[in-house]
């Protein structure tokens, strides 16, 4: 599949002179998630429409307990900043721009093939094309400009342990707000058991009274479960994804910079893509 | 029980000339499994019909609201590849080829001692009836074509790799459910509940109402305690089984690939098997 | 208390001529497990008869639910093989041989000494002795055979390994059935009160049924923490207390194998020995 | 960005001369803690009142038992000096005085750097204006003192140890009195209700005395729920910016000491600040 | 602060010929914990009594079933041998001989210190006078006795190994009755519940009945969190404590053996005492 010994080979495969392109995606809908969550709240929703009662099922000052006070709790371990890092994160669960990492090492094989043949600074003319893949296209004009490879190496590592923290804080936010909202239910739903109990005198109101503290715990079910809790574990896949891509672009940079045997860098990036993804270049 | 010296030996079994054969087995039910699953709901389908009630038990929305919204909740957090992926392995745990690790290793015996009289290339004929087991065919295949064993090694470690991968994320997807349904068995109790307390009018239907709220509780509990839980912790166990019977493919391979003494690798084998399941095939 | 050079000594102590004796020790009833559990159950059971009501507590088709639903759900997770492999380890925590291992420490520098004195092959005579304690008799039979030290050790720890993981098993299906337990009393109750919530119309059985319904959690609750939940603890404790005699006896065994000074085995064997079990053999 | 190769730099930059000053920073309210607790506060307060019962939410007998029972329980396990050794620290969670890692970096790199032309004992008059960072402070008055620099360093280390281990007891004291307090309130509510029952008689009694009853479970959920948990996460966080502070001063401190070249600190400051935050002093 | 060089010092202090006491302590009342139980003890009761049915709450059965329960199931798990060694390590929570790492130090200094001028045998009347200190008055008699330093160490290290064993099982005891507590009250509770709606024919005998049965889970819950669970974490700290000053004690009875230095030691000593209670003994 590929050689391992390090010696030079000379035959460079069609793609070298190629031009190099990662075209920027348009966000695309994340199926599984929005169809999921759709799917999870029609059922709710249609339930509760079956039930006849649907307006019961609206209650602003439950909402108010459960859903704002579920964002302020969580807004007190975070500072105002983390929050707004985490926002558009979170966002992507729901669309965000495709990329393939088997995509993403062909180009890195094509860049390094290239670089080999006709020299770094020969790639000048390609950057434009990698504006796809920003992480990639800085990582190159960096290269390019002559920064010697261990500190482009030094940013890069920086940038993608800054990325992978900002995921990590965004998924502890909402792990958090998971844990966070069935007790402001369970607050929400005393306050109204509390009120009811102070009025037993008027009996036909303790039904309708009741039911109203029983929604603030509904709330709080429904956004852990439903919300919070399934976008934390998308989140996390998500960053394991990104991770991935990053380090295949850190990998092929490396190698690009050291101007090492692309063969060499095929056989690295095929131990970082999981099996039925890997890349077979030179064959 | 073996020599470990690693010194040279002669006297090859009479094993060494049998045809080698792993047939393909047919799919066999998993009695503990099917028989356990099938005496826990039985005994709650017995309950619920000597209660005279049997119809009761039986509320379509309650049904859509737990099953589908654990479904859906589920496959927020998965791809629907992933999804399809896992169908596959979940069923084995209710039917599955059965095979016997002790076998394996003793045909892999037979295959090292006829390679080390005969030669790789005499093997060509067996890989036929190796057609029982397709990773060691596979494996078997690539030996005799002549590529270098630590190439077949590393294919072989990438498809271990990958079926553990898969077990694993199977099991996770199980476990999640799990997670999901008693979650999903409380909101429609809620809903239920809050429907119920609205009509507290018509007191004759109050029993009837909350019977059906707490179906949905009923649902999410027997979903996740008798289906989900039990059948991950058994596709765990089925993991870990799949898991033996390739280190011993590998093992065997390996040591096919380098002509090294069977008796050696009888040793090795012996060190994965379990107490009990030990070869004896040189004595 | 010992001496740790390693140089030879001759001053061996009277007991190296006295014949060594591990007699087989009758079935003894584990006074606190057994006192426990009695005491546990018997206070339950008085509170029942205090209150009147004995047999309001006896209803079988909760019982059934409960206890053969617990059963059946945990036999999913294990083979019928494992099951059976598990229940006399279950049954030692209510009665078991006792053995100490202050007591097979002696004998085996008993056994050390006069190998040391007068050969391995002297101790033939010995091997019946032994017959309280199979572990070690069979270890021994297989050093007088002539058979290399480093494989009696190889095939003692094999044994030892296997019955680790037989008490882990049986620990953990205890574990997985006090698990299960609650969450089968709970689908029990919840059958229970739908039945019940269905027939308000005659309100003079609501009480019983409710009282029937609540059943099944109460046999949940009392076979989890009453019964599997203190049985998988003590069990954990028969498991390290196993261990430590088997190891004793492998020490002694490599010890007299490999005819190493009794002095140092002694000191060896009060490494493992918890303080206050010390032996003192060489005063 | 920062050469690393450790050869010799004369061109020091403009900041050399000028003082090096850390202000003493007034206490300052940490907005987001401040702000969120008040919300939620604010929303349950706001439910309570629309509910238009306020003062039914006021039963001091159920604040004493939560509150002070919470406290007393809390304190068991603390020494009455560690207990006072954490309320400064539980207080910094809502106002503290703001410090800025990346400027006690640039003053480190001042301080380097003028030490580097200078010397050491030039720096005497620059003391003072240190007295926003008593830790920075001290240890500068050591390094000038003559104390020689793996002494400092020791007793750095001691005060880092210790502060992180002030922050630790009182974290974990927060996370105790939050797993306490809903137990307390669920302690008062069966005293409520278990008085209640016995008064059956007075039927227009049972729902205040219930609602009494049920102030406790409600006044332990909001101080765990609302208070505890979200002041020890926050407190978790502060210990955390502490320590970075801690350590850039102690990496400078360790740099001055030993006259080390101010660009090689620079790199090394930039290794523990987090991306978005480094210091750019020498371009 | 201290010299580490290890050369030779002949400026003893004036310590040095003092006679070296460690008085015997009275047994003190643990204040924080002895005044946290008190005031938890006494807000329930107050509660209970301000509730003007302070006789409702005391219920034979519901003790015994909870309180006696509890003990045998946990006694289930230990050998009565291991419940009468728990014991006096529970008791020391409450009242316990104070002892102050700080003192124990500076006491090793001074005898490092009159060893060092004067020999160990000149010790000899100083061991009646650390009476005050067992664990120390052994190790130092045996020390004078002539033993080796390696036995002395090694006998040491068995008695701390075996003291820390014993605190934690006795606190693995205390937080498993404190698991059993709450399952032993659910239990009594589920017993008075069903006999109640066994008996709804008297409707005058509801609320007192219901009562009756919920005071088995307050009973559980108190026992559990009042009394267990704060008695196992100061339990845990007491260990921490001990085993600091078992710790000090060793290492200077090692450097006493070994005739070090004593500046040595102080600065060992002081690595192992928390900051704020460093040891000034050579300045």
């Amino acid at each position: 599949m590929a050689e391992t010994t390090g010696t030079e080979h000379n035959d460079y495969t069609r793609h070298a002179d190629l031009p190099v392109r990662i075209e920027p995606q348009g966000l695309v809908l994340e199926r599984s998630t929005v169809f999921g969550l759709a799917a999870a709240l029609g059922l709710i929703i249609l339930a509760v429409i079956l039930g006849g009662a649907g307006r019961a099922f609206f209650d602003p000052p439950s909402i108010l307990i459960v859903i704002l006070g579920t964002l302020a709790i969580t807004a007190i371990s975070y500072s105002v900043k983390e929050i707004r890092l985490a926002l558009p994160l979170v966002a992507q669960v729901l669309w965000r721009r495709p990329r393939d990492p088997n995509d993403t090492g062909v180009r890195l094989l094509q860049l390094a093939e290239r670089t080999r043949r006709r020299g770094l600074l020969q790639l000048q003319g390609e950057i434009y094309g990698l504006r796809g893949d920003p992480f990639l296209q800085r990582a190159m004009a960096m290269l390019i400009d002559g920064i010697p490879p261990e500190e482009v190496e030094r940013n890069l590592t920086f940038e993608i342990h800054a990325a992978s923290q900002d995921y990590q804080r965004a998924v502890s936010m909402l792990r958090r707000a998971a844990e966070v909202a069935p007790a402001m239910g369970l607050i929400g739903t005393l306050v109204g058991l509390v009120q009811m109990l102070g009025n037993l005198n008027s009996p036909e109101l303790i039904g309708p009274s009741m039911a109203v503290a029983l929604l603030a715990t509904f709330y709080g079910a429904v956004l852990a479960n439903v919300i919070f809790l399934p976008l934390a574990s998308k989140l996390e896949r998500n960053a394991a994804s990104d991770l991935l891509l990053h380090q295949i672009s850190m990998l092929g940079v490396q190698s690009i910079g050291r101007q090492e045997n692309p063969r060499r860098l095929e056989m690295l990036l095929n131990t970082l893509l999981p099996p039925g993804q890997q890349i077979k270049y030179f064959n």
